[in-house]
């Protein structure tokens, strides 16, 4: 599949390299085509390539948003109405505020999230947020934290969802009943609410190697 | 051992008969001294009894807020410096907002937490914030739910959520491995902020009976 990762970070790089090693034609979109970052990244491997954000909107079917949570309007405008289309983009940005030191905070929540400003900026993208709860290396290696743990799913088409999904089972070895869609594009706000808890968590373990399970019980029957 | 719930709603009335049926001298502390739903729980009841938030303060050597959040503040200033002193009180509100209507909001997040403004307003309380992340029948019975799943603490004194984990433990029965201290006061944010995921996943499940787990792996070598 074509596929386009937005961003050359931490996450963009973890992101793109494993989709590419499963075979996939992955594009890293970045500000500028000639982005050292993506280049390097790039070198040597089979089917990856570089461009600009609007060279990889045009390029993935299904496009990864690793930019910072304060970049992402801004990369996505870059790309453009056009290149953006109707494409599936997969949210994992948070809205983090460095701005007031360590721990960040966020820039949005409670009344809105990225999630939805990203979907409202661009209504004609298929926005699904998801795999923005845990470290890099988990997203894409669910096998590093033992027996179930949940990667949360949301956003208001349900074939991107379907898609989405898909693609984390079969390519970065999600199992099925871990894939938990939370409904509309407004259920982001709970999903990056989870940061503050999810950096607390990291403090106490000391590393970052864990992710959160729903665990059900039967239905009340009262 | 002389506890005490603040608060005469369904969290309050839930802890209260289960402390009360371990053998608790439980008092339910309300605004007024008759107030009918705390005669009625305490109706009948060994070792329960009911007064005024000040009574219950004084009773208790182990408080637990089941007030509302909107109504938290309010309570404790009526109960007094006094009376609460340097008493253990346990926080099981959230600061929920109705008033935007449903789902409820957070009327504090992101860079304050309920819990916080209880502990700035009452120094010398040691307030363990706790229990408020999951329904309030699985807060005394946390095998309605099977296998492992957590309960998040936090708070300023060590001893006091040490205090509040045995009682977790011996009295309501929650694993010990299961009792997860989180840090200091300032991680009620994180606790308090799991409420907009916590409604999406009942949303998607359709019913209340479930609870976050943190899986743990290995911490990573690299």
């Amino acid at each position: 599949m074509q596929l386009a990762v937005l961003g050359t970070g931490m996450v963009g790089e973890t992101i793109a390299s494993a989709l590419s090693a499963r075979g996939h034609a992955v594009m890293m979109g970045s500000r500028a085509r000639d982005n050292p970052k993506a280049l390097a990244w790039a070198a040597g491997r089979a089917r990856a390539s570089t461009g600009t954000f609007a060279d990889a909107a045009r390029h993935g079917e299904i496009l990864f948003n690793c930019t910072l949570g304060s970049a992402t309007l801004e990369a996505l405008r870059l790309a453009g109405e056009a290149a953006l289309a109707d494409k599936i983009l997969v949210d994992v940005a948070n809205p983090l505020d460095f701005s007031k030191g360590m721990p960040p905070t966020l820039t949005i929540c409670n009344t809105d999230s990225l999630g939805e400003q990203v979907q409202r900026a661009f209504p004609r993208l298929k926005v699904v947020k998801g795999l923005n709860t845990m470290r890099c290396d988990l997203m894409v290696r669910p096998s590093l934290v033992p027996g179930d743990h949940d990667v949360l799913l949301c956003g208001n088409d349900s074939g991107a969802k379907t898609r989405v999904a898909t693609l984390l089972h079969e390519d970065l070895g999600w199992k099925r009943q871990n894939i938990r869609d939370l409904g509309d594009i407004t259920a982001a706000r709970g999903t990056e609410m989870l940061l503050p808890v999810w950096l607390r968590v990291w403090g106490m373990l000391k590393h970052p190697n864990f992710n959160f399970r729903i665990v059900v019980g039967d239905a009340p029957t009262a």
